[in-house]
C-alpha cells in the first residue's frame, strides 16, 4: 500500500452506465463502449462515478456493474470505482466490494446531505477513517455543482500527508484552488481535474490528468491536448481546448448526462437512456446537440 | 386508496435513529423513546425521514427498523416512512417495503444529486411515477436546507391532484409558499410543515400539522402550540412559539441532528449517537445548548 | 430624540418614483398617487426605499423629491425616508439631508457591495456612527433579495439598546428570524415585515406593521389585514392574505418594480416608467399581471 | 472611436483610494504610490474599480480623483476609469467626466442592485445605451463576488460587436468562461482577467492582460508573470504563478481591500485607511498577512 506505485497521469472517461428505455442495466452496451474506448491511448476508467449515475444503483448492481467492467478493461489501465456514499461505515463497505471486483482504486464523494455538519473536521475524519479501512489507495472526490460541498484546501492537503490518499479529484473548476492545492500537498499527490473546460490550465500549473467526460465521446482530442501541454506545445492544446470548449459544456452543465448520452448515441457509442427521475432531452436539445458535435468535427 | 382516510392533523416528530458509539443500530433505545412519546397527544411519527439518518441506513436496516417502530406505534397513530431516494425504481422498492413493514404512508424526498437535471418536470414525472406504483399514499417532501432543490408551487399544485398525493411537508420555511400552496390545492391536499420555527403562522394559514424535529424533545409544547391556534388562542400560541424558537433553532439549524440527540439525553430520552460522518458537538456546544434547554424550560 | 415618540404601527406604502420615458422624475405625477394614498387609514409613506428606485437617483434628485413628498404627506403621517448609502459618511450626509427635507425617521439599508467584509461586527459599527450621528430616529433594514446581506440577529439585538435606532424593517420573509428578534430585543424596539406575503404572520407573532410595495395598489387590503390581525379577527385576516398572496408575488419577486409601476397604471395610481437598465414587461407579462389583478378583485 | 488604437495588453494595477484615519481621501498618498509604480513597466492603471472603494466616493470625489492620477499618470500609460454605476444615465454622466478629467477608457461594471431584473436583455440594453452615449471606448465588467450578476457569454459576445466596446475585465475566476468569449467573440476584443489567481491560465488561452490587486503590492512578479507566458516560457510562469498565489488569495478573497492596504503599508506604499464600514484588519489577521508577504519573497 504505497503511492507512489499508481500514478493518474492521463485522461480518464468517467462512463455512463447504459439503461435500456425499462431502467435495467445493459452490460452488452457498456462492453461495447469499453471495447471501443479501449482502442485510445486512455490511463483508465472511472466506473460509478457521478456520469455513471451511481446514486441510481442498487449495491447489487454495483457489484456486478465492476465485474463487468473489469473483465473488459485491461489489466494495464486503471479501474477507479466511484465508492462514496453517504456514511462512513457504508463508504467503506462499498470500498472493500469495489476492491473484490477489481478495482485499482476508489474515487470517494464527499458526503453531503447534512451538508452544515460536514465541516472540515468531519470530512478529515471521514476521510481517514476510510483510508485507513480499505485495501485500495482512494482519491478525494470534490464536486460542488452536485453535493453543494466544497472541500477546502486545508482538508485536502491535511489529508494528503495520509499513505493511502493517493490524490484528488477536483470538479470545481478552480484553477486558482488547484494551484494552491499542489503548491501545498507533498509532491507525490496526484491531482486530476474533473471539469475538461480548465483541462489544459490544470495540467499548465502541475494536475497529472483528467477525469472528463468529454472523453467517453472525444477521447482522442482529450488525449492530443494532453500530449500537446506535455510536450510544451501551448499553442497547439490551446486550439483543442478552445475547439472542444462547447462540445464540453454541452454534454455537461447544459444538457447534463442526458446530453451526454445522447451524443454518445449520435457517435457511434451506447449511450442508452437514463434513469429516471432524469428525462431525456427534448427534440429542440437534441438538436442543438448535433449541431455542436458538428461545428466541434465530432460528427 | 382514497385521499380522505387519512388525516394528518397534529404533531408528529420526525424521530432520531439511536446508534450505538460503534454506529450499530439499538432498536432498544428507539423503543424506550416511542414509549415515552406515546403518553402524549402525538398524532403519528415520522420513521426514518432526514432527521432519522435515513441516508446512513441500508434497506435492510429501514426495513428491521420500520418493523421495529409498527410494533411500537399504536395501531391508532400513524406511522410515515421516509422513503425517498434518488431513483425512481428505488424509490418505488423501497417504498412498497415500507408499506409492507406496516407504515401508513411515505414521506418521499425530492431526489436532489443531479439538481439541475431535477426540472418541474422531471420531478412531476417522479412523483406520479411512484404514487402510481405503490400501495399506501405518499406526500412531496421538500427540503431545500438539505436537497438544494425547492419543490416549486406549480409542480405541487399539479400533482395534488394526484388520488394518491394526500399532503406535502414544506421544510423551505416560507409562508408565503405555503399561503399560495393552500389557496391553489384541492382542499383535501394536506400541508405539514417541517419547520418549528413557523409552526403557529403555517396552522394559522392552513397548514393542517407538522413534521417538528422539536417536538422529539418538547411534544407537550408543540402540541399546545397546535391546539391554542385550532382554538384561536392566538397570544397563547405566540407565548408558546416564542419560548421555544431558541429551543428549536439550537436543536435543528444550529447544532444539527448531533444537538438534537444530545437535548435527548439530557432530557431522559435516548438519543445515541450519529452515525459517521456526523460529529458529536464539542463540549462548548453542549453547554450552550444544555443552557437553551434550561432558558426554555424544558431543563 | 427617544423612542417612545414615534409609532411604526400599521401600513408603509414604499412609494415608487414615477419616471418619464426619458427617465426624468415627474413630481406631479407622485403628488397625484400620494393624494390618492392619503385617503386610506396608512401610517405613512417610505420614500425612496428600494421600491423607489433609490440607487438610480442622484442625490439632488433625492432631497426635491423629498421636498415634494414631505409637502403632499399630512402632517400627522410619517415620512420615512430611504437613506442609506454604502459609505458610513455619505449616510450620514444623506439622512442628515433627508431630516431637514422633514423626514420623521430613516430607513437605513445594509451596506452590501463588499459583502464579505459586511460583518456582523462592521455594521453594528456602520449603524452606531450612523445613529449618534443623525438628527432623527433611524431603522435597520435587511434585504439579502438585493443586497445579499442578511443582518443577523444578533447584530439586531444589539443594535436596538441604541436610543436613536427604533425599529427594523426585514424584507426576508422569516418568521421565525422575526420571532426570535421580537423576543430579544428590548420591548420598545419596534419590527417592521417588508414583505406582504408574511405579514399576517408577522403581526401575529409582534410585528407593529409592514412597509409593503402591495400597500401601493392595495391599500385598502393591506389596512383590512392589519385590522383584522389587531382585533384578533384571524379568519378574516387569513381570507385577505390569501387573495392577496398572488397580487403580492405578481408586483415584487416575480415581474419587480416594474410590475409594480405596470399595476398602478392599471389601477388609477402613476406608476410611469422606470429608470434604465430596468426594462418594461413584455405583453405577455402585462397580460399575466392584467390577469392577477383581476382574480385579486382589484380590477 | 476604433478599438484598434488603444491595447490593453500587460498588467494594470487598479490602484487603492488612500484615505486618512477620518475618511478624507489622501492625494499626496496616491500620488507617491503612483510615483513608485511608475517605476515598472506596468500598462496603466485603474482608477476607482471595486479596489479603490468607488462606492464610497461621492462624483466630486471621484473627479478630483481622476483629474490628480491623469497628471501623475505618463501620457503612454492607460487610465481605466471605473465609471459604472447603478443607473444607466448616471454611467453615462459619470463616464463623460471621466473622460474630461483624461481617461482613456472605461471600465463599467453591471448594474446589479435589482438583480433579477438584470437579465442579458437589460445589460444589453445598459451597454449599449452607455457605449453610444460617451466619448471613450468602454470595457465591460463582470465581477460577481461583489454583484452577484454574472455577465453571460451569450451577453458578452453580443455586445463585443459594438464598435466602443473593446474590450472585458471579468472577475469570475472561470477559465472555461473566458475561452468560449474568446472563441466566440471578434478577434479584436480584448479579454482581461480581473483575477490573479487565474493569470497564467487566462493568458495562455487568449486573455491579452489582467487587472490585478496582486499587481498593486507585486507589480514585477505580475509583469514577470505576463512575459514568461507571452515568450513561452510556461515552467517559469508556473513558479510565479504559484509563489504569488497565497499572496494573492491573502490579499483579495481572504482579507479583502483592508488587507491589501495593509500588505502596501507594510511593504513601502501608502495604503491608508479604508472607509468605513470596511474595518482595518485584526492584529491576529495582520500578522497572518505579514508571515504570507514573507513567504512570497515580498517582505
Amino acid at each position: 500500500m504505497t503511492n507512489t506505485s499508481l500514478s493518474l497521469a492521463g485522461v480518464f472517461p468517467p462512463i455512463p452506465t447504459p439503461f435500456s428505455q425499462e431502467g435495467a442495466i445493459d452490460h452488452a452496451m457498456a462492453r461495447r463502449n469499453l471495447a471501443l474506448w479501449n482502442r485510445f491511448d486512455l490511463a483508465g476508467y472511472v466506473v460509478l462515478g457521478s456520469t455513471g449515475e451511481a446514486v441510481y444503483l442498487t449495491t447489487d448492481e454495483k457489484a456486478d456493474f465492476w465485474e463487468m467492467a473489469r473483465s473488459a478493461i485491461p489489466a494495464d489501465r486503471l479501474m477507479i470505482a466511484g465508492a462514496g456514499c453517504e456514511s462512513t461505515r457504508e463508504t467503506i463497505a462499498v470500498t472493500r466490494l469495489a476492491a473484490r471486483q477489481g478495482a485499482d482504486a476508489a474515487l470517494v464523494v464527499t458526503p453531503h446531505y447534512y451538508d452544515a455538519g460536514m465541516t472540515s473536521q468531519a470530512l478529515v475524519h471521514h476521510y481517514r477513517a476510510v483510508a485507513d479501512a480499505v485495501p485500495i489507495p482512494i482519491l478525494l472526490y470534490s464536486v460542488p455543482q452536485f453535493t453543494h460541498v466544497d472541500l477546502g484546501i486545508d482538508a485536502i492537503v491535511a489529508l494528503a500527508e495520509h499513505p493511502n490518499i493517493i490524490g484528488l479529484k477536483d470538479s470545481g473548476g478552480s484553477v486558482a484552488k488547484l494551484t494552491e492545492i499542489i503548491r501545498q500537498a507533498p509532491e507525490d499527490f496526484q491531482v486530476l481535474t474533473g471539469s475538461a473546460g480548465v483541462f489544459l490550465a490544470a495540467l499548465t500549473l502541475g494536475a497529472v490528468g483528467g477525469v472528463l467526460a468529454l472523453a467517453n465521446i472525444a477521447p482522442q482530442a482529450c488525449i492530443d491536448l494532453y500530449r500537446h501541454v506535455v510536450a510544451g506545445r501551448i499553442q497547439e492544446a490551446v486550439a483543442v481546448q478552445t475547439r472542444m470548449a462547447p462540445v464540453n459544456a454541452a454534454t455537461t452543465s447544459r444538457f447534463g448526462i442526458p446530453g451526454l448520452k445522447t451524443a454518445m448515441d449520435m457517435l457511434g457509442y451506447e449511450g442508452g437512456a437514463t434513469r429516471s427521475p432524469l428525462l431525456p432531452p427534448s427534440e429542440v436539445d437534441r438538436e442543438t446537440l448535433r449541431q455542436v458535435l458538428v461545428a466541434g468535427g465530432l460528427l
